[in-house]
């Protein structure tokens, strides 16, 4: 698969300069950074003129750059499963996203706050595919991303270990995020764009949890309200 | 210009019927709500076939519906200015931001929250255009967007009628923007995705706020950020 755009290749030439099978750039475009990040983990690239990188590139908005990389490595639950029931993560199961940009930018944001992981259902998802990968920006190194056959067995294997399960709703009736109180570890469930979290995960949740809504009776965008709740979350830890 | 979307529409025809010129639907598509809400309000609407509709909206992903609408209306600074004063509307200042996605997020984000105005320079910012308003999905009826010539000159006038001028960096050497409280009227300067705050403005803030990062060295997505940022005032008045 290909990742394009400055910042996600060059987060990954850091973080995982063996992912990367090939390299290239467009000349005369502005790209030291690359450039420098590469040789120094003595990755060779190449540098073709503008037309030819547009067409390999099939016009998607590059910014002069991308690499043929590995398939997505998803890191087993299992592996992560004892951090989570400590507290140590905070998972966050994506029940449902399926557009790549919201996913992409639910990525990039958790990466950047640290302390979660995500798990998405291998079903009914967005995968991370080349666009995901574009929007998180290089996130995808710094967060572990999980893939389970069923979100709701997982759900309720931590929650017998007393991690409490949260679940992100835009339902007035529901108390806002900031009123919750986070003693014992705790989990957070986001359903989809547009459906909500699925009933099947929804009669494990311990509470649902809600935005303040004091403006337009419209909706929040599912990632910013995943930024908010996960900001929110993380500040009472 | 044109409106795309079932819930821009749909937000248009419920606030402002009247900036509706034309409307198009797609057949054998479900628009109950959007045929609705035109009939409530005695407009008028062409259905078209597939292929017709998407040769009419040059592949724009349109659920199906699209209105030829009036060129948008910025509310004049003055006529809120008072109301920024006095504490009742937080303006937020986009120091230029020039991703349309980023604005149409933004304008989504805060037409939920409520009690905020939106401020954009003349110069160097996207302007409200189809894709800003397909993203914003409505939001843009629901909150008072103004442009103005020269934001530093707009910022100093509300900072001598007590207004405290914030400024949302991602700076680890800030205070974190939850440490900040606020008595007196506030108003948020948000910066472009790649420069931030420009030095023009940035002489005028009387403080620095920053998002906590404990996660990996990357950026936060200037609308997420912006919306942390506004969900955390809010919720301190």
């Amino acid at each position: 698969m290909r990742l394009y755009g400055k910042n996600p290749v060059i987060e990954r030439i850091k973080a995982d300069p063996k992912s990367i099978q090939k390299l290239f750039l467009q000349k005369q475009t502005e790209l030291s950074e690359v450039v420098t990040a590469a040789k120094k983990e003595g990755l060779r690239f190449k540098s073709v003129k503008k037309n030819e990188f547009k067409n390999l590139c099939n016009n998607v908005h590059a910014q002069g750059v991308f690499a043929e990389v590995e398939e997505f490595k998803y890191t087993s639950f299992l592996s992560i499963e004892k951090k989570c029931k400590s507290g140590e993560l905070i998972p966050v199961f994506l029940d449902g996203i399926t557009d790549p940009q919201n996913l992409g930018s639910i990525i990039r944001t958790l990466a950047c706050m640290g302390g979660f992981s995500i798990v998405l259902p291998e079903h009914g998802s967005a995968d991370i595919n080349e666009t995901v990968l574009r929007v998180a920006n290089g996130g995808e190194n710094y967060i572990k991303i999980s893939k389970v056959t069923n979100i709701a067995t997982v759900i309720k294997s931590i929650k017998k270990k007393g991690v409490r399960i949260f679940g992100a709703a835009i339902d007035a009736k529901s108390r806002n995020v900031s009123e919750v109180l986070s003693g014992s570890p705790v989990a957070l469930v986001v359903g989809s764009e547009g459906k909500g979290i699925r009933p099947g995960v929804r009669k494990d949740l311990d509470e649902i949890i809600a935005l303040p809504m004091e403006g337009a009776k419209l909706s929040y965008n599912a990632a910013v309200a995943a930024a908010i709740f996960c900001y929110e979350i993380r500040k009472k830890r």
